[in-house]
């Protein structure tokens, strides 16, 4: 079918969609972006642990000051009800929220805007739009929360040669909670629901998917399977990859849809093509997902530590043990400078063991065992077998990414990289990936802040997350960002790490990834690819070339 | 490069190889096949259970009146050293050992030998033996310890006639345990590796793999990969795809090796294309693997119900508490009898927790609350904290085969099949696929009795497991076999299971695989077949056409 592009079409747009709250270019929602005074104090700490750069107030950008440029394209009037053509709305959707998107936001350079927003109600209307696209070579870039870290949706400027035009197809209408099936603690959800609205949805079931990563406010259910999210827990059930039961995806060739399983030996499992596709592979409509009941047992400890390796060695002696802590969390003397936990350079660990059923003290106690037999010092204990789902991690937890959009606003340069590593190595591995962040930042702008710590632990290995704060480079902050990304990707890989570890790929990671993966499953891809998405119109860049 | 075929070459063949004690029909050793005695007390019992087919003890084969078919193809000089195309070591890589092969073998019919075996010592050795195979046309099947209960390593006769002839490539000289990595509790092993020789290997550094499919004694670790095969214990980790750190496989086009990583949310995960891709993909030559240090704690219990229905409640009440017990074993009245583990119309559940850790006795104590809450009647309970690891169920575990291979000899037709459903649609599953089974049976060959149990279970559904004992249809065994398995088979796919659990595809569980699988992912497999196999050389009929 040949592309019906009727210029005079007037594109639909729905105000309160695009203008739900969120920063057109910070994290999160407007509100929620620190004042002033919140500016001034994070000025005086960047100071102090960039050892003394000097951070200036610089006046926030205004949304009507956003650059959008002219559309290529416009949707076909069959589409007419599902499309925006709107500039803000077409801004809104224009990156996700890593530092180089902060960065161009803040100066108003929207130059990576899709030409329309796409926004089907129906897997038959995603369909639609996919056909359109295919026929008429418009990239489409699904689209959930737009919180990638990894440059997940915008398609490259040198790429976008390639295409009549670049659709950005939001599946927030493709939203709620479906169907609960009680006995079988499973549900069925639209890709397009939010964390928040899921588990609202669920707690009047008294369900919980208990899934959160650090984007849980903004990010969706689709976007989740997509990127093979993980979430806040450290241990047994925190990955989006343990709680898929059966998804659908609609692509180019029709729709695929798994069978609900509790497990099955039945070939290679079909599920685990779509987890991690990154939109790439087909777009994910919904999916039955495993639920829990909440946990009502809570039992937990901090420890501390003078030595971050013996720190280390407990949490092996953790991971390796059974327990299956929910938390075991822990921060070296930098990471807890940071977030304020200690400030005399000890290291420090955050145990959690919860549980739906029984009292969790006698694991606590066991876990708090090794912890001493390693040399550490238990802080603080506490068992609860009451509890309503902890809340005290959380507020702080998803509010840290505000404060890197607010760093940009003061000429700060922040940002986190994540990886895992077996323990054999994890020595060495973190000093080489530690010095090649600091040289680094000498190189570029400047000494910073290098922090680290685990965010989920396995029997085989940690998975470390680091933290950098140093000096922005005044009007040429990108290049000295990009410096200072290669120089830790390469480190992770040489180490023997993986580029990410719950970030995902998007375009950001491709060249590590491309060296990581083995040449021929990338072929294997490729070839999934040409099968499913014959146009190539899916998420161009992503994954595969 | 063009086949060099020499048909003067003289094969190589090792005695102590072929006639390493195993059977050539039945399952595991010759030593092991129950005597006499134990076949006529075999004819018994199945008298007692099918309610009065007569069995009779039929003269066991001799090795030598098995039929082998001249050899179509030689392998060439280059190969000489791996290639053997003796007669007997043909027969005994003709079949895996389900019930169509034992019938096969005892009428001494091994029309479905390969002409020839390649013993490979090097992965590139089995590159040498990919390419001859490609290049000539040669049908190429993967063959571990030959225990496929599911025709996954006989190429069907109306397939060979598409190609020169039928290699079987067995990796028993790529095995043994080659590194151990004790700080992160890894191993790199051989894929033909069996099950008794890794655990020998890892006693001696006190770790163990602790995956033990009923097919231990003679499996492999590459076969296991490739069929993602089931371990014993319920819950927790027993599948190898928990188990698999990373893999190397070599495919006509090259080796694929992935990275040793704890975890990584770097793309669809690659590995997950090889486990179960049944040596249609590549051949899986080695593996790092996560091991454990032996449990040393161990709590075991048994519970008693008069009704099925109420120990399937409470079963699913403990897989959804997050007890996670090592066994949850759950067998219906007629498996007890079968087992002899009560004859008097009661369900029994055994239950059991292991630790390398911590005293489990709190978690069964549990785990027993919940089953007296649906009421079970606990009738053995004990707790011990100098466990050695638990002997007492491994003989009867992995003797029950050889059951079946006996029954076989005494014109007793049995078998088994397994599948996985959600716990929702359980009982309605269950009384649907017990009445196919039984009206096949009385269709076929007259009553017979069909048995379940748990193996599996999670929290959103059981994995169940079917036996079956009913006379066979003499002369005509496979006819009547087939259309059981087909009537079974059906029930399962039509009531919402899967028509696998752990026994894997094949070629047997072909038709309703392809109804189960969707459509479009059945087309990326085709085209990763492509990319990795473009001659289609690799156990050809396994999993796509």
């Amino acid at each position: 079918m040949a592309p019906t592009i009727d210029p005079s079409l007037r594109p639909w747009f729905d105000a309160a969609v695009a203008n739900d709250g969120r920063s057109l270019w910070a994290w999160g929602t407007v509100e929620r972006f620190p004042d002033t005074a919140g500016r001034r104090r994070l000025a005086g700490m960047a100071k102090m642990l960039t050892g003394g750069a000097e951070a200036h107030l610089r006046e926030l950008p205004r949304d009507e000051d956003a650059r959008v440029p002219d559309a290529r394209v416009v949707a076909p009037e069959t589409l007419a009800a599902l499309a925006s053509a709107e500039p803000r709305d077409r801004a809104a959707h224009a990156y996700g929220r890593a530092y180089p998107d902060l960065v161009r936001g803040f100066r108003g350079d929207f130059s990576g805007a899709p030409d329309v927003v796409l926004r089907p109600r129906t897997a038959e209307e995603v369909a639609a739009c996919l056909d359109w696209c295919s026929d008429a070579r418009v990239a489409c870039v699904p689209y959930g929360g737009g919180t990638s870290v990894v440059g997940g949706v915008e398609v490259a400027a040198e790429r976008r040669a390639a295409f009549a035009g670049v659709a950005s197809l939001d599946l927030e209408r493709l939203s709620g909670l479906l169907e609960v099936d009680a006995t079988s603690l499973a549900v069925r959800a639209g890709a397009g629901t939010r964390g928040p609205d899921l588990e609202r949805a669920l707690a009047a079931h008294e369900l919980t998917l208990r899934h959160y990563p650090q984007s849980f406010e903004h990010s969706t259910l689709g976007g989740w399977i997509a990127t093979r999210a993980g979430g806040h827990f450290a241990t047994g059930p925190t990955h989006i990859d343990d709680f898929v039961e059966s998804l659908t995806a609609v692509t180019p060739r029709g729709v695929v849809a798994t069978r609900r399983l509790p497990a099955s030996g039945a070939g290679p499992q079909p599920e685990r093509l779509w987890i991690g596709s990154e939109g790439a592979l087909g777009v994910i409509t919904e999916a039955w997902m495993r639920v829990q009941r909440k946990p009502r047992f809570r039992a937990t400890a901090s420890v501390k530590w003078k030595r971050f390796v013996d720190a280390v060695g407990a949490v092996r002696a953790i991971a390796q043990s059974g327990l299956r802590p929910s938390n075991c969390r822990l921060l070296d003397a930098a990471e807890c400078l940071l977030h304020q936990v200690a400030l005399d350079g000890t290291s420090v660990l955050l145990l959690a063991f919860e549980s739906v059923d029984s009292d969790q003290a006698p694991l606590l106690a066991r876990a708090l065992e090794l912890a001493r037999d390693h040399g550490g010092v238990v802080a603080s204990e506490e068992n609860r077998s009451d509890a309503a789902e902890a809340g005290t991690w959380k507020r702080a937890f998803v509010d840290a990414p505000y404060l890197q959009s607010a760093l940009v606003s003061i000429g700060i340069m922040g940002d986190t990289f994540e990886t895992a590593c077996t323990w054999d190595r994890f020595e060495a591995f973190h000093a080489a990936v530690t010095a090649a962040c600091q040289d680094a930042l000498r190189r570029t702008v400047g000494p910073g802040i290098v922090a680290c710590r685990f965010t989920h632990v396995y029997p085989d290995g940690p998975a470390p997350y680091y933290t950098f704060v140093a000096p922005a480079r005044a009007g040429d902050e990108l290049s000295a960002w990009r410096e200072v990304k290669a120089a830790v990707s390469e480190a992770l890989h040489t180490a023997g790490g993986t580029i990410t570890h719950h970030h995902a790929v998007g375009r950001t990671h491709r060249p590590w990834y491309d060296r990581e993966r083995p040449a021929l499953f990338g072929d294997v891809l490729r070839a999934a690819k040409a099968t499913l998405d014959p146009a190539g119109v899916l998420n161009p860049g992503v994954l595969i070339d």
